[in-house]
């Protein structure tokens, strides 16, 4: 694996869900695969489950971690190209980049949408700077529009839970939240269920609808009772307008997931990425319910990203 | 060792003392111990040698480790049970707690007391959710009430400096602070000295006395120049009214503790578990005198927390 | 070598650049000389290069390594001597170190200059108190007057650089900023180069002259475009002015250093610390032109990191 920051980067999905289960029953099985190699980590945003579920990942490969919070611990970065540099920002987002080139064998960054410009976000204007810039293999911890180490724990999690021989019915739906929040997990989750053996459904609010860039001929429900219907997954998760964007569009019903609705569903299992707003986006219940897999999600990021970086270093020592 | 939250968690006192000494005497003695296995050390609030001392402890015994400043790096977390989480708060402390024992082996936690309402601090609403949602063994690095490393580095320090034959007299007492403290230290000294083979007394003046819970039937008199008489150890330490909870009565006496106090005492060993406040809770002379251990104190943190992680690596791989 | 803060703790420079380039060849080859042992990198301001490059260099040397953002992570320090401590500061410097010194055996201190008081700036008030109080070897990750592990990069730069016979005309240009900016970097590539076999001029506006104690006998050429006529290699750094202390005094020339400027030097190598203001310390066409040997200058600090540490610890470890 050359980069991993959309599923088009893994070459047989089936394959690395595989390897990454074999690591989970034995994390320990290539610590000397990552010696004398440097990760660097950098965090231009909040993180907890990406941030420790990385560093273990990495230790477990035995390589040196190095953690940056990019903003507080160096320095306010430059984003324009071409910029008159007599402002606020003090380094440019290419010389950081350039400088993590000469010191790590793997960059990995976190770069959450930003929210105000629609054609910023779309476009990845700071991870693109990343994939442009970088001379080594970058890896995704979540960017403006994607969140690919967690779709894949997802995919992980989902194949732990799933041993029938039909296809489970795994139905993504939007939640409410009190502000407007990127559309990374849901594109992402959508963009992975569509490679896996799965029959998706989307549900959320009119004018909640996803980018058709990521959402495809995938079928979208703007009912949610209707889509939960004998559901075997659901995967709650709120975002923003995209068509308008970061807007939140007045929502009558209430679509957080509780104990009642679940009735309607094949007894499914419930998803998250984490974190959570309890009672606004499901309800206690169902958060500390036997149906939750939440917290199994959580534990499948620490394999889904030693297998990213356990490829990425079969490619660098080849 | 399951847990290490106070003093009723060590099963023999003298015995986890003998071997934090060992543990000085060669701490890189259980390097392999914890391969494999990763602690995570959470911090809600600052510090500098409970941070430094647990990570090289945890280094020591070849642990992973994980170190997270939680508000600043992770997510705003929520404290209340059922709450609607509509407001600033991004996380829940239990999901965040549940996220943790997917990912460490060991939890190892500061929080300190709020010192707004005394029943939170009392209960330790913050220890206990770790207490009760950890299902792996939980290390106290400061709570609201104790601060059981400190005073097992304590324990650990008096011992190196008492070869009498005789119980050494041990007096804590009060000093001047500029804004309310919490009475964690001073209510975790007591308790731990009153498991150690000594004469334990307390000063502090009138509105001060710390909560019953903790001093029990140890004496408490408000005269300092009295209390400090023939004192083979003094141990400096401020804290705020526990029964006008969080106040700081006037008080007329200069308590700070000078060179001239000292010589009414059995030329006392000086302690104080920093950071100290120079030439308020005590004087320039007294710190920087050849009477301080405060500094041996302070080294005896890795081997406190050395030997803790070690009693707890030893339940965890029986 | 016992401390690392400017270029007289180096016996012999040659050597050590010697012994950098063949830590650059082989950075694993040793990997146990630091084991068992911990250095602690203390941050006081921000810091990219010198942060990553000082864990990589430890982590290539097998030490521990603790990373401490004094000022968020700890508490507020006390810098001064007999300080009656009922203000905002909590901890005083002396008390830190000390604690440092027992949990150290290197300890590593970054310390910027205040720009407000001069005395304070020159005396280097707060490197001084880690070298006063210090039990440990002190490495300087640049202090109010100095940056010398850069320095040492830089002179590893030229090195690989220059293979001809003659001495290479090596010229620091003052560059415009938009605010007070420190002399360190300017003082310590002027005392190193001293030390080496080039040809050093400095170049900057008038009032801007750096301190006589660095430059010594050294020329200063008050108009840029003579300095720079045939110059090998251009260091490019802006400061503020040393006389009229932090002042900024108008210049009416534009110093920015641009392609057309590069057309009168000897084809030059063009250095700079990071991180740069694009467009107004230099122009875009330059920084990212084929002259520019910057981001290989930043890899080196890796290397002068480690050549650094190793030589210590040969000294704790004869």
């Amino acid at each position: 694996m050359k980069k991993f920051t959309s599923v088009s980067d893994v070459k047989n999905l089936q394959d690395i869900i595989k390897k990454a289960l074999q690591i989970k029953e034995n994390p320990q099985s290539e610590t000397e695969k990552g010696k004398g190699k440097t990760i660097g980590l950098v965090f231009l945003n909040s993180s907890l489950r990406t941030r420790l579920s990385s560093q273990i990942a990495a230790q477990n490969l035995g390589l040196n971690v190095l953690t940056l919070n990019a903003a507080q611990e160096a320095w306010n970065l430059e984003f324009a190209d071409g910029a008159i540099m007599n402002g606020d920002t003090v380094e440019h987002i290419k010389d950081a980049i350039e400088v993590l080139n000469q010191y790590c064998d793997i960059i990995a960054v976190r770069c959450f949408a930003g929210m105000k410009s629609k054609e910023d976000d779309v476009n990845e204007s700071i991870l693109s700077q990343f994939e442009q810039h970088a001379k080594v293999p970058v890896v995704s911890l979540e960017s403006a529009t994607r969140h690919p180490l967690q779709s894949l724990a997802d995919c992980i999690t989902i194949t732990e839970n799933w041993k029938e021989d039909r296809k489970p019915k795994v139905v993504l739906t939007w939640a409410p939240h009190i502000k407007p929040i990127a559309q990374a997990v849901g594109n992402s989750f959508t963009e992975w269920m569509q490679e896996m053996e799965v029959e998706l459904i989307i549900t959320n609010p009119v004018g909640y609808d996803l980018d058709k860039k990521f959402t495809k001929d995938t079928k979208v429900i703007h009912n949610q009772n209707e889509a939960l219907k004998d559901a075997d997954f659901i995967y709650v998760k709120n975002w923003s307008s995209f068509d308008d964007y970061a807007a939140m569009p007045e929502v009558k019903e209430n679509w957080m997931l509780t104990g009642e609705k679940l009735k309607i569903t094949n007894n499914a299992k419930i998803m998250h990425c984490l974190p959570v707003r309890r009672n606004v986006e499901l309800s206690d219940e169902v958060m500390d319910g036997e149906n939750s897999i939440i917290y199994q999600q959580a534990k499948n990021r620490i394999f889904s990203a030693q297998a990213v970086f356990s490829e990425i270093l079969d490619e660098i020592n080849p």
